[in-house]
């Protein structure tokens, strides 16, 4: 884990301090990105638990009097998001305000009917995010290469538009213009509506037989993987965008309907087809997804064959430091009863080739990736 | 380090010839699987092509006069494997017949309604496969690991029983017994329904704006991944377990249409109620599944803070040893540039508080998980 190298070698574009209001998963990401580019990074949270331990992370510094950011990044839950962001505009006049909500029409609404000034406000909303919350999860490499939504009007101010642009360049996303309405019907379609439908498919494994789950694959773990998400902040996100959830839904529900009547009488005439051309349309609606399933295309993977003793797992990760190779992410995987764990190491992909090499020649096996 | 032991440190169980029947997927996988142990396969397709790619594979050889197999393994598409299965078991009376379809009962039953005398054959199926089907996609280590569940019932001879078990372990797979019936539920909630539901969701993207598209993140790519699966061949799965698929999709079509109820009025008096208890219950799903994403519940999870220093991870390995731990599961997280690292180990769970207690005795820190 030493001797990382920096990812990101240009100097950052963003000068003066930053103050980050909710370190928790996005809060301090944003924080622990910001710090490795030696950014003024100013943590707030309303836990104390929290603060301390993102600050312990080394994603900020605690609020001292006399601070003066020039950007705020509200990242506290949907439900106080609109108040937050409306004191933070108050507090700090002069700076620019942004929040990285889920949704984003609604706070601008709550916002518009407050009569609040809203001219260093730019609502934005970086597409990044993991299963596990709090500054426990962050990751400094959360936004790399992530769309990040700015939602912009007519009256924003250039400089503050160029502001919020230079942080989400400073966090290596890509920064993609919206209003709020085309950001909440987009984020139904790809983030909340498969949240909902993945939930759904999970809950019908509640009740179900030990021996039916003993089978699952790959297929039904990937297709659930996002329900195992929390339920308290996805309430807010899905009462904040309901109607263009709602759209997405009947369509679900439609399509549900005629394959479920086609199975109902498979031989029936026309049943066939009409299972054949949903299958057919979820190919070609699939194919659109941009990026390749599961690759997380920054890092290779190495999986190595560890035999299941004591002390072994500790060897790997003591010779990996021997042939100098950080490594960036470790997963171990071991079926009960097994005589070998798995362990999959992620690793730069320039490295990848001449650590198998390396491991190998010290008596390793590599498995097939 | 040389003492890792061979994946397949023993001679395989199976001797003489094994036929395979169908040269695709899993055709393909079982010969390569089974050539690596230096077993004689004799492979058979009914498309030359296919045949001439799978023996240039590796996969096998083809048949000659005087072959005379132990076992067949019938893996061709659903809608011809009973007659598959009859033709074999006419032309090879001296060995017994397997087949790999996804369903079970209706071959079994379009074999009975046509009186055939299936003493000698045994229906399984290993839970393994791809997104690619053919010969192309074959890995020798499809199997290792997944469960193959053997259909026997009270006339199964105990050694044609014992001869399929055998090329189960074999090809590194677990043997698993069941009905028919019980194997048709299950597949149907655990692959062919979350097949269907993923398509359906995939469906929805295909007349979906690029703006929106251009949004995806890691969740919807894993939620529809199987969605780019052929339509052939799951036409003809979906028609043959219709009945249990049906079931399942009821209960989904239930559960979407009370949340899309709550969605229409989501300030409704228990309208949030709905969505939380459906996160919930799709939490409670997912954490039922075994291995890699879902959390294995025979396990507790103990957070270690590790600092990013040389030799912190090996050490924390070392002292979990010399407390008399044994760790079932290790990941490590670490983020660029963060300070600490994060290693998440799983542990029995009558052990978890007594270990958390001696690593803290030792200067460890305990992330709450």
């Amino acid at each position: 884990m030493n001797d990382i190298p920096e990812r990101r070698p240009n100097a950052p574009r963003l000068t003066g301090q930053v103050r980050i209001v909710g370190a928790g998963l996005l809060g301090a990401s944003i924080g622990l990105a910001l710090q490795n580019q030696r950014i003024d990074v100013i943590l707030a949270d309303s836990s104390p638990a929290q603060l301390r331990l993102a600050v312990d992370y080394g994603a900020g510094r605690p609020e001292q009097p006399g601070d003066n950011p020039s950007i705020v990044v509200v990242s506290v839950p949907p439900d106080v998001t609109a108040s937050v962001i409306e004191a933070e505009l108050a507090r700090f006049p002069g700076a620019v305000i942004t929040d990285v909500a889920s949704v984003k029409l609604e706070p601008f609404r709550a916002l518009t009917d407050r009569g609040v000034d809203l001219t260093r406000y730019i609502g934005s909303h970086p597409l990044a995010g993991r299963e596990r919350g709090g500054a426990i999860s962050a990751r400094a490499d959360l936004f790399l290469g992530r769309p990040w939504v700015i939602c912009r009007d007519d009256e924003t101010p250039p400089d503050a538009l160029a502001l919020i642009e230079d942080l989400a360049l400073d966090l290596g996303a890509s920064p993609i213009e919206m209003t709020p309405e085309e950001h909440d019907r987009s984020v139904g379609l790809v983030s909340h509506v498969p949240q909902l439908v993945a939930s759904i498919l999970a809950k019908q494994l509640v009740s179900a037989p030990d021996s039916a789950v003993r089978l699952t694959g790959q297929g039904l773990r990937d297709t659930t993987r996002i329900a195992s998400s929390a339920p308290e902040l996805w309430v807010q996100i899905l009462g904040s965008n309901a109607g263009p959830v709602v759209d997405v839904l009947d369509g679900i529900a439609a399509d549900l309907a005629k394959v479920t009547d086609a199975l109902r009488s498979p031989d029936a005439p026309g049943a066939r087809r009409t299972l054949a051309d949903t299958i057919a349309a979820g190919n070609t609606g699939v194919a659109r997804l941009p990026g390749k399933h599961g690759q997380d295309r920054r890092y290779a993977s190495i999986v190595v064959m560890v035999d299941d003793r004591p002390g072994q797992l500790g060897l790997l990760l003591t010779e990996l430091g021997d042939i100098g190779v950080n490594m960036e992410d470790l997963r171990l995987e071991h079926s009960p009863g097994a005589q070998i764990g798995l362990a999959e190491i992620a690793v730069l992909p320039e490295v990848q080739q001449r650590t198998i090499e390396d491991l190998e020649a010290r008596g390793w096996r590599i498995a097939s990736v």
